[in-house]
């Protein structure tokens, strides 16, 4: 058992976690239990995941679970923000003002199908609730994107007479809505949103639009 | 009770409605059914919808749904059907390749926030399922659609690069997306999708980037 002189090791009086070796090692045990809840939260939604369940599924117990995040809701809190730490340095790299940048932010969906179906839930069932999770992180996100957007405006390459956030909005419904509505996109284009086909396809047009929206190099 | 000489009123031995004034008008019970259905899976989703509440709140009980409907799945494909067999005659009327077509398109979303969670609860409950309910109606309705655009395309007013089906599916993405998100939204714009303020910045919006995909008139 070679991870055993843990210093940071959480309590362990009392609960007996299933794999000591394992859960000896707190961020692959926080790791693990983050992709289980991303899993069981995109599945289920979450009001309908299961802590215990999650719990499991990561190789350790509800107890466990608790120390590190304290709530379900610390949970799913973590969950958003693991995926923005994750993300947002590729973010801040792609280009969010040339004529492929809608295309691009697709190819980035369809490996977010979990991500998606998560954002969907929240949706469905946290609408009603002033506070938005994890909302400074997430706002500069969107901020840093406007701005961006706003530059290439001032530079003449995207159009000067679109609002930029309700550009950002577009761009995001663009990318983001055939892996949402996957019976919609059947029902309009005869395929599967998780096809490679209608992702080729749908690549293409988006390259195409974004070109209709983009005054750069012409 | 001027109501009682229905012939085709459904066989009541046996269960008791709450009020029989009311029931022994099966168009009105029908139609109270499936408004207090779209409510409760909208709010609920469709796993989670309660027949016997949906039966309750119409001022009815389980029995009579269950013999309007069939089942749950039969309620929820009714509830589909309802809302086309409303709607249609209002999109076909509808200016579907002017540039004001994604504004108009979003003016009919705000009115829909049900329908819209509606459909959120199918792609998340239901995605799994090979078959879609009452697909030969849906797909007609974007059958058409793509046909009025592509029709729009060989006239020169909407651009020919632009694939007519991949153009449907963005046109009801930019017009639903936000009535989804309503957190995203917030996020981005600072304001709700419910609020008039934002729907009408983005009426403008949708006005402009119709006007930069359609060449008519210019």
């Amino acid at each position: 058992m070679p991870q055993t002189r843990e210093t940071t090791s959480p309590p362990e009086d009392g609960g007996s976690p299933p794999t000591p070796a394992r859960t000896r090692n707190p961020e692959r045990t926080r790791a693990r239990i983050l992709a289980a809840a991303l899993r069981d939260f995109s599945a289920r939604g979450i009001n309908g995941a299961r802590v215990d369940a999650i719990a499991h599924r990561a190789g350790t117990n509800k107890r466990m679970l608790y120390y590190y995040f304290g709530s379900k809701d610390g949970l799913f809190r973590a969950v958003l923000r693991h995926r923005l730490t994750e993300r947002t340095p590729t973010a801040a790299a792609r280009d969010r003002t040339g004529a492929g940048r809608i295309a691009n932010l697709q190819d980035r969906m369809a490996d977010s199908r979990d991500y998606v179906r998560l954002l969907m839930w929240e949706a469905l069932e946290r609408s009603d609730r002033a506070a938005i999770e994890n909302e400074d992180l997430r706002r500069q996100v969107f901020d840093e994107w406007a701005a961006e957007i706003e530059a290439a405006q001032r530079a003449g390459t995207i159009p000067s007479d679109l609002d930029a956030r309700q550009l950002v909005l577009s761009e995001l419904a663009l990318a983001i809505f055939p892996f949402a509505f996957p019976q919609l996109t059947r029902l309009v284009t005869d395929r599967s949103p998780a096809h490679p086909d209608f992702q080729a396809e749908r690549r293409t047009f988006l390259e195409r639009l974004g070109a209709h929206l983009t005054r750069s190099g012409e």
